[in-house]
């Protein structure tokens, strides 16, 4: 892939959780749908809070926690996202940057908005149901992306959510342009199934026009595809992008390489404690695989193996060396 | 103790904790000495926060973590502490709220000054090192106290920490002189031996004339009394208030009542994780005993069942029910 300074540079929306523990009943009398996101005004944001049981606060934003995978695995990342200058603003610079990831993009003045959280409700079957705020993100634009560090990247990778707010997609397609220039790759993050229903047509062409890897589970493949059973929506992937991963759950995942399909199991995990980030770092071991030159098999176990280790704890940053963890795979 | 709409009434610098993992040579570097708390300023925050990994935010403060027990425990919470109008005094405000306690304390205008932050480094040890800029909490005082809410409190519980700020000793005072007024009782933690040292003389006069339940581990009664051995701290703490409680880590606690000595071993943990809250969620099971009318060992058993809780994971707020933790020993 050429000589590159970065392995990844991610762009997605800057957000940091807000996560509390409740309950099914609690869920509903929120009037929320279990296991999605939903994008809420500042005034909901208000109100779900105010429902929410005492939280925990912690940098997320699904390519952000990607990139401190990466870094963790032993990577050299990179992030482009938008926060605003206060104190969760500098919450989130901290954090990406202690673990390692170069993160530049220019903040939003105090006062005009807020940085973005993610309000995240952590039901007793470890399933996480979301809802986000997005405040400064809807302020990233092309302007934010550097040309230079696109162009010095292997991949740049992407979220499906940046389809929301509605500069962040040009910026994306700006970054999509200079990779492709530069000879390097484009990867992408179908991210939830209501946003591809959002922006269904725009993100299949992306896919089929942009896109040289696709990271989709079941459910966000079925909407992309509008297909009722996950083998429909496969079968359409094949051929579109060089790589088209789908995550299954605890199925593992397979990956669609041209003809060939390979495929990986889950990572045993002794207790499912917080499935927030499952997807996010399933995406930091591919790739991180990806820019190591590993065959797509292994670059799936070393997915399945990050995946493993966020859902075993609250929250959807590593706790631990995620290159220590993996150094049976990665020296094999 | 009379009729009471509250149980205990706490006032503390209102905190929000900054908790991220760290090595002993990191503490090294950064000049800290392990264990204790020490204060900040501004420019010592920021640059021990750039020197720190990637953080997870919780709301703490010791009198509060106190207060969040005592809710959990199934008691009626009341607490008085100064946020600043900022994103993160929402965060401890939504937090302490939550969990049940009543809290009412006019927030510092934005702008002026920042909620307080306790910077906290937890070792692979479990120790935890804190490093605390007081911001907003420089501004609790007298005019704070709600005179009627103390009135109706058979507590008002205080930690050592208030004779940092200078007014808040003042607002401390008003509290204690309002209680005593209403029949009711004061207690007081001793906090940290740092602190004590910094306000010996102080505090000791405040133990020996208005105190009536006191919290101490054996190097705060040490510190208090310049004494070598903890035997010799505790011979000098006996007689000067209705209660003095001795915590000695690991090898539980002592409650000293008039001639009588009660002594209470510490609740086995499978795996200590962060001490982060220990004394303060025993201060919390042990003055819920004793607002509840349980013998003084019960009361001691009590505080340790809380605080092994809270050392078993990461953070100073109970993860669980504590009244469900504790409901084989308060139905006793």
């Amino acid at each position: 892939m050429g000589d590159a300074l970065i392995d990844v540079t991610g762009i997605g929306n800057a957000i940091v959780d807000v996560l509390a523990k409740a309950t099914d009943d609690g869920l509903a009398n929120l009037g929320l749908h279990k296991g999605t996101m939903a994008l809420v005004d500042r005034e909901r944001a208000d109100a779900l809070y105010a429902g929410m049981g005492q939280g925990v606060e912690m940098s997320g934003g699904s390519v952000a926690n990607s990139m401190a995978g990466i870094a963790s695995l032993g990577g050299r990342a990179a992030y482009i996202g938008k926060v605003a200058a206060d104190q969760l603003g500098e919450v989130f610079s901290h954090d990406i940057r202690a673990v390692g990831v170069r993160f530049e993009t220019a903040k939003v003045p105090g006062g005009d908005t807020s940085t973005a959280r993610c309000l995240i409700m952590v039901t007793p079957d470890a399933q996480r149901t979301m809802n986000t705020f997005l405040g400064a993100c809807l302020q990233l634009g092309p302007d934010d992306i550097d040309e230079r560090l696109i162009a010095d990247s292997k991949v740049v990778y992407l979220e499906g959510y940046l389809w929301d707010p509605p500069a962040a997609k040009e910026a994306f397609l700006k970054a999509a342009r200079i990779a492709r220039r530069a000879g390097r790759k484009v990867a992408l993050s179908l991210s939830d199934p209501f946003c591809v229903e959002r922006h269904r047509s725009e993100l299949r062409e992306l896919v089929h026009d942009h896109v040289d890897i696709l990271f989709a589970n079941e459910h966000e493949a079925c909407a992309l595809y509008e297909a009722e059973r996950v083998e429909q929506a496969v079968e359409q992937l094949r051929g579109r992008c060089e790589l088209a991963v789908v995550t299954l759950s605890e199925r593992g995942s397979l990956v669609l390489a041209g003809d060939q399909t390979y495929t990986a199991p889950a990572t045993r995990v002794e207790r499912v404690v917080d499935t927030t980030g499952a997807g996010d770092l399933y995406a930091a071991g591919f790739l991180h695989g990806y820019c190591t030159g590993r065959p797509p098999e292994l670059c799936a176990r070393l997915g399945s193996l990050c995946a493993a280790e966020i859902i075993s704890h609250f929250g959807a940053r590593p706790e631990m060396s995620l290159r220590q963890l993996a150094s049976q795979l990665l020296d094999s």
